[in-house]
């Protein structure tokens, strides 16, 4: 998407015609307002802040950068505070008091209502990337005994404030979760229609734990095309729900992971230019470190045949295109092994499958680039002569073979012993790739070549 | 997320026992019961299907893959098949011609009413991952001179196929998009008031057009919270809507593309196991060659300091433990300027603040990471002495640097010159990086070890 194009809106800030600038924003989406902002040094964004209307400003709030919510809590009154915190969706409370310093959290606390800050306290203590982490408490509640009419005033009285109001939750009288109803369908089913009789309330009825993981409310969200799921206690009475616009957010969080560990990083929560150099090099050097010691295995391989790359000439050239062939091939494999298992395209009990397909395509692909590298070789004269080149394209062909078969199955025995496939990827099959190609390259060649 | 057990119902088709089963199955998500559809074999498959409601077959329908919709189309009578495409929405009725046999098609088409058939062509002349081609034609429209009472009747009447009914779409005469307004909006208000009077038509109303790529929507939906986007087309009237479960399935195909891009994949639409042989070779192999036969450079420039190599004892074994660490350098660096690019946390203006982090990370790295590899030479008493373990951690250093500027600047180079970021990544770099490192490797060892 093309950026915004905020040059008319500084230009009013500069100029300082203020009155204009608020007709301006006010015609804005919160969204777009908050990015503008971001891109105001401080005390602009705080005098820019405080000519918005009081509800916009709280929505606007909502979608600011952490930073920029503290620097504007820490210079707005305590009723302003309590006016906000009233104002904004209790997940946007819990993350904003996640992320500001410590002064600030007690300020905030100290000006939420006791309930909620009873509610704050409970919603930090769920475990990372729980469900109850990220939940929030406004929904809607009935109770199943209500008619369509009573629900629906009762959603006219309490509803404004919900973050979502499309899927209401039906309950019993001790909370337990019975049932889901839709407004659409509060909207077409007669008044005097009983609650319990038209909720859906299936075996099926889709919900989660506070402590199950984020991935499992996305998983669910993905599958059954909801737009909300309920998260319920120990004891299953509903307690939150989570709505598709923060699983979207959990979708793009989880697959960042997975690029990240696929390029041996450790992963990472902030913006790539938010993140200070010392965290970058923190995230990076250890894998760095741990693939440059096992690389000292293909070394001491090479170290063992030198002698023979001394004497024969054009086989030392040949080494990095026989790795790197086999590198590529490997990473093709695990990469698609690995996405395969997180999209659930592939379990465990399909290993044979797996196997079996890649060995073919291994086969073929290794078939072409031995031939290739034959022809490459023979038209641009390499030393050695047409031994060395048959030596090389078989090595080649084994590497490929290897490098897929390898490929395919290291992420597989991951999950079998409960590692993170993504981890196993790139960088860790190199290695191993790497120096089995070398083994069989130099094997050929001494038996071969040195006579 | 645990895969659905369906060992009870397969039991059951074992059985024989149809009517048992259907109890079972009428009390399950559609979703579930489309995938334990695909677990059984075509003619159990079309049983079972038959056994189910009518209204609930269609909705399972939907969720079936497209081989199994082929096979049911094939079976089921003319009347039958009309039923079916009046109760799925239209995008799921175009996704099935998209993808089933041609004789299907001219069933399906034969059986469609005239104006679905014209929408059907329609739809189907959009450009591939257009908005056009994924949006459906079911949602709700209220003219914007409409009460809020005559809105809810008018949906109450009309209502219960569309798609998502939680947004309508307001428009005037000549179905120009005139404002948005949420059925909650509708709930809340009083019944008399005007649409135009209360729906949301700021200057950001947010719409796409027919021909906007699918990744737009999915950007502005993730930015807005959107639940649906309202598609115009060139005369700006309102023609359709994306909804946001079509949403997610778009950004997992995106990311899918850049994983696949990433390691050197052309992009494949289908799940893997379903992919056959022959297709994922045609994948990988075009790739596999271009980055072997460019892997000639580094080939030969080890061939031009073969006799150096021959000579001095301990340099050849350092050749992959030095690539290997700029590769995995690289790709880090790559991969971060590539989803950072993605995910709009960076422009091509921020070329310098990109360049000049990753050289202060690239250097504390390198440092690090060149100290530990002559700490690991020297344990190792590898053969070359002293000035061959300076001269290869040299080298190291200057991979890593080098490696880390060249994959954080390429993906942006890429970008300035319109091609995909992701398909320069990791192997790309690899090659480029092999060959600077090594040539500064060798002029190095040359400079300093050969008298």
């Amino acid at each position: 998407m093309e950026e915004m194009n905020f040059e008319a809106l500084i230009a009013l800030t500069e100029k300082g015609d203020f009155s204009m600038l608020k007709m301006e924003l006010i015609e804005m989406n919160e969204v777009d307002i908050a990015e503008f902002l971001g891109e105001l040094d401080r005390d602009m964004m705080i005098r820019v802040y405080r000519i918005l209307p009081k509800d916009l400003a709280a929505d606007v709030f909502a979608y600011l950068e952490s930073e920029d919510q503290g620097d504007i809590i820490s210079i707005i009154t305590d009723k302003e505070i309590k006016k906000l915190i009233d104002d904004l969706f209790l997940d946007d409370v819990v993350d904003m008091v996640e992320e500001v310093p410590a002064n600030l959290v007690t300020r905030i606390l100290k000006n939420a209502s006791p309930e909620t800050r009873k509610l704050i306290n409970t919603y930090l203590n769920y475990p990372d990337d729980s469900a109850g982490s990220i939940m929030t408490n406004e929904m809607v509640e009935l109770h199943d005994r209500l008619t369509v009419g009573e629900a629906i005033d009762h959603i006219r009285r309490t509803g404004i404030d919900k973050e979502t109001i499309y899927t209401c939750y039906c309950i019993d009288n001790s909370r337990h979760l019975k049932g889901t109803i839709d407004l659409s369908d509060l909207v077409f089913n007669d008044r005097d229609a009983l609650l319990r009789d038209i909720m859906d309330d299936d075996k099926q009825l889709i919900f989660v734990h506070t402590e199950d993981d984020q991935e499992l409310v996305a998983e669910l969200v993905k599958r059954y095309d909801l737009l909300a799921v309920p998260v319920v206690d120990k004891e299953e009475r509903l307690v939150g729900i989570v709505t598709i616009d923060d699983i979207l957010d959990i979708i793009e969080e989880e697959t960042e992971e997975d690029f990240e560990k696929m390029a041996a990083l450790l992963p990472s929560e902030d913006e790539y230019l938010k993140t200070p150099v010392w965290i970058l090099v923190k995230n990076r050097i250890g894998w760095l470190l741990v693939l440059m010691i096992s690389a000292t295995l293909t070394g001491s391989i090479i170290q063992s045949f030198e002698d023979m790359l001394a004497v024969v000439s054009g086989l030392t050239a040949a080494i990095p295109i026989i790795t790197g062939t086999g590198g590529n091939a490997g990473n093709q494999s695990s990469t698609l092994a690995i996405r395969a298992l997180a999209l659930g395209e592939i379990e465990l009990k399909d290993w044979f499958k797996v196997l079996f397909k890649e060995i073919r395509v291994a086969a073929i692909c290794g078939i072409i680039l031995g031939l290739a590298n034959f022809a490459r070789m023979w038209a641009l004269g390499n030393p050695g002569g047409i031994e060395v080149y048959i030596i090389v394209s078989c090595a080649m062909f084994a590497a490929v073979v290897m490098a897929k078969m390898i490929g395919c199955m290291l992420p597989l025995l991951a999950k079998l012993i409960k590692i993170d496939p993504a981890v196993i990827a790139g960088p860790v099959i190199s290695t191993l790739v790497d120096s089995l190609s070398l083994l069989v390259y130099f094997a050929l060649a001494s038996a071969f070549l040195i006579k």
